[in-house]
């Protein structure tokens, strides 16, 4: 068991650990294939976190001295390659050592399953809907960040209302004009530090005591956060065109949260007779909103773009929301919503002695961004880019699937596509398969509140991640070739 | 009436309404002296938001065109001072202004007190906490920005853990322990987008069905936010050693947020005793915790900082708070907390789902700035700074007022000071005459939950803000002469 004096750290702990370990690696005190402790026990037997092993570990990886696997541990890396190890040569370094380690300790349980599971653990992940640092115009923006510290020094400094920067509003609402045709006054648009952060001012300006429907499946965070939020529940289920309106009615619930124009996980666009249904609802009692997320519309791949709920919504009774998360970066931190006038009025009235989370920089350095072209450009960019990818996958599908095993559901809009497969091996054994493999992958069902149908074999397959710097392999040739051998993983579990 | 046609604009409707206006004020349609309609009739007139119509002369007034005035309204400047005029100018002008509006209009109502008084409408404000922009390093923040713009691109578009990213919480403990002596963990650091997001996550924590105690006197927002939160509330009067314990008792409270370092508005440091009986009736009962919000304690300017009230817990009971909103900008939305174990745990365990606000760009920079020195050096510049506004500012205190008719009530720490005049003027009388000489000051009284004192005669003045860019003038000789004139009306309005 590995033990060291942590008292003579001189740098953060996890660096110290990750130097040590460096240390005995290349002194050959660890040799490779050798596992490493579980997190949990090594923080056990060095007085420290498990999140400060957790940290080491990371970064030992990162420096290509430690390989991960999914519910086996950590395993020390073919010490020769270190330095320029492709994902690939660090994954068969993986699988000897798994070996090795089966071969000496049997099957480890060591891995905390508790713990969130990092995408380097993984090979392939399907599931990632990490943007690829690739594309991001890094100096354009350094350019922008520049000339705002330059000359908007007094702007920066200047404590903005709590909707937002105004020239950012502005911007988001000439961009929602001239994207989405939807005209929405600069004052209605409210900037928050994520999409996370406006569901907290949604739960304010509507009433806690309010009852919010989210879509069944969908997207499992929403309805816990709400929840933590400390307002009420309900979800309703879908058919083939979007939230049920029998349900909603059901539910008892004041507030509709959809995805109308590119449903997660089903992919399902809401037609136009279902959006005057929904609306037709919050028309009938006062107190009645609809949430229209709209959080992926950027990247419609092909087709004239449905247009919003919001754009439709003649009584005041929908609230647009969008964010940079998807179209910029993950870390970015910016998102938006367009209130009604009555809501707007409301916010202003109730909720303007808040600061707005975002910093000044960020937000002065996003509206030059959007006035002067960039963004629109950044997401042309990304689109094609996504198409290609999107493209490569089809044919990957089905030159590993022979007809009659499986249908792609997609409807040419968002980042990901549903794959169903003609199966009868149950979701969750073909997931544990894949895992095995390296590849990460989620079924439909498991988006799913309440009860929760075992087996759709439908399976969400992301673009987004797969365009990414780090699935797969460090070149383009290598991701192409991880998502053809994640693909073939995938065909193999499907079978008895 | 000035009427436009807004479907005319070719830009944001606000810069074409500021043009427009522009254009009427060169060309001598709106000649200098000239009333200008209130925000909310021309709004009106023009079938636009008075927010646009706010962003329209505030850009007329940063552009010199136009003159605010509390209570008055907006007035065209004297064109030929437009581009080089200093505050003063800008002032007398106005005051010519309002002469001759008042001689055309009468004493006007059009100003809408309902919004927010701008701190542009003033010419000294003694409330202000804007830091000035002049001391920020923006040169050194620029170059860590290129530099993680350029080397740390991965890790920019990697997710971090929802209470921030790692080396950024290192950072923030390495500054607690040699700043603060206060020994956390990074792992039970959490960094959150302002203190008003973290309260929003110490409900969620501690429960939305504990009582809140907060201090009164004290920061107004604070109860304001727990109840929008849906937390019931509570406060209790103060002594001169801080918080009285047998209040916290009798209000039931499950929580108590104090500033035991620096008290706002009073300025009181809790003395350890009073911190023992606080720790101890944490102590008392399950689920009592004590929230030790540390806001400026950065900018002690004498003597030993006082240990925190974390520093001294052995129990769990204490979650520290402090921001970066005073000792680097207010517009940089950073601020954290340190838990205790136990909540940590909790935090982890339950609200780990959460993104954490703050945008990677900024929390690595914020890290290096830390990491590398530059924050303690940028400290240490603000803190002589403001030793030297507080010096100037007693003087000016001392020659304006005769011995026996104040008191300054300080204790060297933090960035304001109360100054307690020996008048029966009420303090509301002493407030209306300041604000008609354009001076913005505020009460004790006014920051008291409850019953409120009437008069307590004491006022607060802040060091930032007599700092900042824009007090009183362009040039620290106008700043002074602001500051001089500033008191003077003061000891005027304190007189029968």
């Amino acid at each position: 068991m590995l033990t060291y004096d942590i008292s003579q750290a001189n740098e953060p702990i996890y660096e110290y650990i990750a130097r040590r370990v460096k240390g005995d690696i290349e002194a050959g005190r660890l040799r490779s294939g050798e596992r490493l402790p579980s997190k949990r026990s090594f923080a056990k037997n060095n007085g420290v976190s498990t999140i400060t092993v957790q940290n080491a570990y990371d970064q030992l990886i990162d420096e290509g001295y430690v390989v991960a696997l999914p519910r086996r541990g950590y395993f020390v890396a073919s010490i020769g390659n270190i330095g320029n190890m492709g994902a690939h040569d660090n994954h068969h370094v993986a699988l000897r050592a798994v070996d090795d380690a089966k071969a000496t300790h049997g099957v480890t349980d060591a891995f905390d399953a508790n713990e969130k599971n990092k995408n380097e653990s993984y090979t392939f992940d399907f599931t990632s809907n990490e943007t690829t640092t690739e594309l991001f115009p890094f100096s354009v923006w350094a350019h922008i960040l520049r000339d705002n510290l330059s000359h908007r020094r007094q702007a920066l400094f200047t404590v903005p209302p709590a909707g937002g920067v105004m020239i950012l509003r502005e911007a988001v609402a000439e961009h929602l004009a001239s994207f989405r045709g939807l005209r929405v006054r600069p004052e209605n648009i409210v900037i928050g530090a994520g999409t996370e952060y406006l569901y907290s001012l949604i739960v304010q300006l509507m009433g806690r005591d309010k009852c919010y429907c989210v879509e069944s499946p969908g997207y499992g965070k929403l309805m816990k956060i709400y929840e933590h939020l400390g307002a009420r529940c309900a979800y309703a289920a879908l058919d083939d065109f979007g939230m049920r309106i029998d349900m909603l009615e059901c539910s008892g619930a004041d507030i509709a949260h959809v995805s109308p124009n590119h449903h997660f996980p089903t992919g399902i666009t809401m037609p136009i007779s279902r959006r005057y249904e929904l609306l037709a609802w919050a028309g009938k009692a006062r107190g009645r909103y609809i949430i229209e997320d709209d959080y992926d519309s950027e990247f419609r791949l092909r087709g004239r773009p449905v247009p919003t709920l919001m754009g439709v919504d003649a009584i005041g009774s929908v609230v647009y929301m969008n964010t940079f998360t998807k179209s910029l970066a993950p870390t970015i931190r910016v998102s938006y919503m367009a209130l009604p006038g009555e809501l707007a009025q409301r916010f202003r009235d109730e909720l303007s002695f808040y600061a707005c989370p975002v910093p000044n920089l960020v937000q002065y350095t996003l509206a030059d961004f959007i006035t002067n072209g960039y963004f629109e450009r950044h997401i042309n960019r990304m689109r094609r880019r996504y198409a290609r990818t999107r493209d490569e996958l089809l044919t990957g599908i089905r030159s590993v699937f022979a007809d009659g095993e499986y249908k792609v559901m997609e409807n040419g809009s968002g980042l990901h596509l549903v794959l169903r497969l003609e199966t009868d091996v149950p979701d969750d054994v073909i997931r544990a398969r894949l895992e095995k493999g390296g590849v990460k992958i989620r079924s439909i069902g498991e988006f799913y509140f309440g009860i929760q149908p075992n087996d759709t074999h439908e399976f969400i397959i992301s673009y987004a991640g797969l365009s990414g710097d780090k699935n797969g392999g460090d070149t383009p040739q290598e991701n192409k070739m991880g998502l053809m051998d994640a693909l073939t993983k995938l065909r193999r579990a499907m079978m008895i």
